[in-house]
């Protein structure tokens, strides 16, 4: 079958042919409709230094999709062919303490789909029974292919309450975005979002945001609020200055959700900006298997539209290239790739 | 002043003139623009056994107003006359377990305004600093003098997570019709309303309910939901059969909040509904001091319209009988009373 | 191989030859060291109302085990032959909402050890790899047998904070002594026991009760307490009115976690004792896959005596009816069998 | 009345007549027994860069006491004199968000005694009624006046269940020794200890600690261990190294309390130890008003001898000097002094 692949140690993804993947007894072979390109697969794309340490090619790439259940190995019980699927990338061990605990997002032995092991840019795509998720019918193939990026953008915003509350969402990338039109739709009483660039600022607001910052300014957050700062923070950004300032615009014993992966060192002030203000901060890694799941599923199909302005580009499988070069260029927020034609 | 008292211990309340309450030097003392009349005040009205337990006349009755602050005791700081106010009923001692925990909702030796102490159904009303709550300015005096019922419903809802939830509302009196409306802006999954009373029936819809039950049924529900029953039931009908089927329609590991004051015995199947299924269950009494009075101000303000269908009788003070009557036939959701041309 | 078994629909257990079970494909086989005698079991020997409706002869009783893993199924990773193990009786569907968000221990189609399916009674017993639990080396096997009962009276208390609490324990079979000894060990200020038996009393001392009243009595509680009643009460009597009585004994805004089975209806008061008082109640079933376990192991490895105390009578496999006599005319708290010789 | 006075802007402090203050109406007058010192007032004495920015002299210094009520203004109620009282050093505003939502000890527009306000160390004190606690009579004045520092690592402690968990306690100054007393006495699982003074080490053994290190390492908690680290990490050093290795000491999903104030730039690895590994991180102040008092008295009644090793020096009033200087050298762990024989 054919598939993208990270074929050597450099710059590039390719289109080749590669056997198809079988299923072992607990798992479930995918025919695969359409995918999502990932920011993770960008990096992986342009060999950055995390890529470089982490990935060993040959590999095929791609975590995010939906598709219909072709076959199903020997002890598979709940799921059969013909249903249309979507799948949880993080793949547990199953024993270490966070599997056995309900914790098995931050399983400490995970291998992630198209990053540790054989991924989903293909016709066909196999995974563990228990990683399987049945998409409703209702939700179409467009959005039932993003559950992995909107699950972190709801895993982040569902680590504390959100109703009625004061939120700061900084950094309006597609998790961002996606963030902000969760927390609208969830009933906050005033979103504020950050972002330096003016298109994406643009977005926010479509998708739901009251007030949108070029710039996290403490004072200026502050005056938005009645509570002397945002209740909740939900750092999307990935940006040390902004998530320092963003730090500055939480209120005394406010909550921090933090989603942004920086590249460089974060200088919080610690005693002032964590210990004498008491507040409290969520690392968010993945989706909780599976009440993210139910909640993107009770959101999606109660709200169709939601996500859809963030889709800026269909393409063709073997159009995957064009899709990054418009990720680079800041052209595209959401790519979905459709891999109907592609040799199986 | 002239104020609505009940005089005597039977039946029915009067316009009678009482002295002007003098605030003490932690005290604050309010010109009444509008109140609401609560079912409790038509039980003091009706002389209920509850009533005739509790109540010691004569007594100003009344506990849901809005006013402007005319007088300060000398201990008093962060009010002034001027101030636009509501204010909390619950009168807490202050020194119990629970007031130095922030529980002073439901302090040991509480006082109820209008019902322990002189309330609101006059021109003026004294309460305490600690228990006066200024206003925003967008929120109209009609809105505002119903904090005390609407926070009932608020902090019913707030006792779990909401957003993403299928939740069932057992009830739509006044407090049920606007818990509606909460879980509905709050971006919960599914509103499943149970009522048997036609006319409030239709007001579920009008305040968000996707769907309209005359009767809780176990089956109907779990058919509605897609997690073997409701992961949230709010019972706001205090109706002990409907209490039960209540308890059927929930979900293993669902959550209950129970305001609805019953008459009778509640025989819940202990083991079957409570134990087996593993549900956790809210006792729910008055408002949170004061996380319970943000929300409800963050709700009123973004969504100022959104207990207005429930007003349905604006009325002058005199007119208290009328409104009791209307409470009594069915006719009336929620009644206002203005105080402005009472005598001072 | 021998087994304990229900041959009939009728009082009584019988030994009995069966056929050794062979495990599927994700499936454990275990050899049996040592069983405990559940309460359960009695019930399923004399045949009560529960039983006659729920088991279907013939059936291979008992769930609480240790033993060596004899064998495992193809698709088995985390356990090998030769490690001593202990499980967990419930074992869910794997499918549900339960089960999907690490709430196996209420899957809605749960099937019990012993209950539902072939249970441990036996020299061999099978279950699914996902329910087995290594057990520590430092934990002899007679406490290791006992991980079901300790771990539903660990549930019940972890269900709340406990540490720096004043808890009454309503009830001191094994399981609230158990209750005890864990409530004990985890910090509580105050612990309070109730039991009618005057030997179960003197154990309740033994485990670290610090009061032990025949009795709950309101006004003794709030006296023995400095907050207005008891900050947690574990319910484990089943006693309808025990239960009433420790609702009355607990604080306002109070916890109080739910396990005894009552046989006949309970009627809390339910506006007085739950709603007004701003009560939090759980309903406790089995225990949480894995974190109780996890609780289970912490505390015994560290307190090897912990549940000493509690083992009244270690038996050969085949004087378990003298076991049962014991615990029928209460002359034994727990029963422990002996595999060691049985025909294989 | 002699005090203890910052009276300049430079190193030292002195003693030196001043009037006595006086309760206004919502006050309490405290005749002083017992005094401790704390880090904060040594660093009052240094004057430090912190102290030098915040205190404006003449100042009383002083926060932790216990004494006898003298005189109470008009508006109090719940104190009488004669009453042994402690007090909450934290005065706040009473009208922020964090005062009016339970979390007065984060207010925003916090006094503390002795830095913003007149202090305790003198033979009267002044405090709001509202931060009054009547103290236990079993618990001795030695004790009696150190509920602030036993209050802070207690707050730490209790920010996340402790009972069979495994806890790395950073650094074992006094509030970190007493938060092993804490750890220790709340049931936990295994107490590692982290410091690099071996006297200190000596103590952390004698209030509990099961392991005493002289430095975090990663692989040596996570060998001590068995869910991969620990469960929890209570930093109490204030020291950026350590409490970067107690990051990398914490498994996958733990839980973090951070009390220790760093003088320089702390840098965690953000991605690696906070995100990835999904840890939530709680920033603690002060204490819970009055949750974490009534947790105090509760582990001091019951366990007299809790934290008695660590009372090091009992002085009289005027030898407050040697008491610093001892604290200076590190022979010193916590300094009382008796107030008894000062001028009034």
């Amino acid at each position: 079958m054919q598939a993208i692949i990270k074929a050597r140690p450099e710059v590039g993804l390719e289109l080749s042919d590669v056997p198809r993947p079988v299923p072992g007894p607990r798992d479930v072979l995918v025919r695969v409709s359409k995918t999502g390109i990932c920011g993770t697969d960008r990096h992986i794309y342009e060999w950055d230094a995390w890529s470089a340490g982490r990935i060993k090619p040959p590999l095929v790439t791609g975590h995010e999709f939906v598709g219909i259940v072709e076959d199903t190995g020997v002890a598979v019980r709940s799921v059969r062919p013909g249903d249309r699927v979507s799948g949880e990338g993080h793949i547990g061990c199953g024993h270490c303490f966070c599997c056995r605990t309900g914790q098995t997002h931050i399983c400490a032995n995970v291998d992630i789909l198209g990053v540790d092991v054989t991924g989903c840019f293909a016709p066909y795509v196999v995974l563990p029974e228990s990683n399987i998720w049945k998409v409703d019918p209702d939700i179409p193939d467009d959005q039932a292919c993003l559950f992995d990026p909107f699950g972190n953008a709801m895993h982040t915003v569902m680590a504390q309450p959100i109703s009625g509350q004061q939120v700061l969402v900084v950094g309006c990338g597609t998790i961002g975005l996606m963030g902000i039109g969760i927390v609208h739709a969830g009933g906050a009483d005033l979103v504020i979002a950050v972002e330096p660039n003016p298109v994406k600022r643009e977005l926010a607001k479509v998708m739901g945001a009251d007030v949108v910052l070029e710039k996290a300014d403490e004072q200026t957050v502050k005056d938005l609020t009645d509570r002397g700062g945002a209740d909740v923070m939900l750092e999307m950004s990935g940006h040390p200055a902004a998530i320092v300032e963003g730090f500055r615009c939480v209120r005394n014993g406010g909550e921090i959700a933090l989603l942004g992966i920086p590249a460089d060192d974060v200088i919080v002030p610690w005693a002032e900006q964590i210990i004498f203000k008491g507040v409290t901060i969520h690392g968010i890694n993945g989706r909780r298997m599976f009440e993210t799941w139910y909640h993107c599923e009770s959101f999606l199909r109660r709200r169709p539209k939601l996500i859809e302005p963030l889709i800026t580009h269909r393409l063709r499988f073997d159009e995957f290239e064009k899709g990054i070069k418009a990720m680079q260029d800041g052209s595209a927020c959401k790519v979905v790739l459709d891999w109907t034609d592609a040799k199986t």
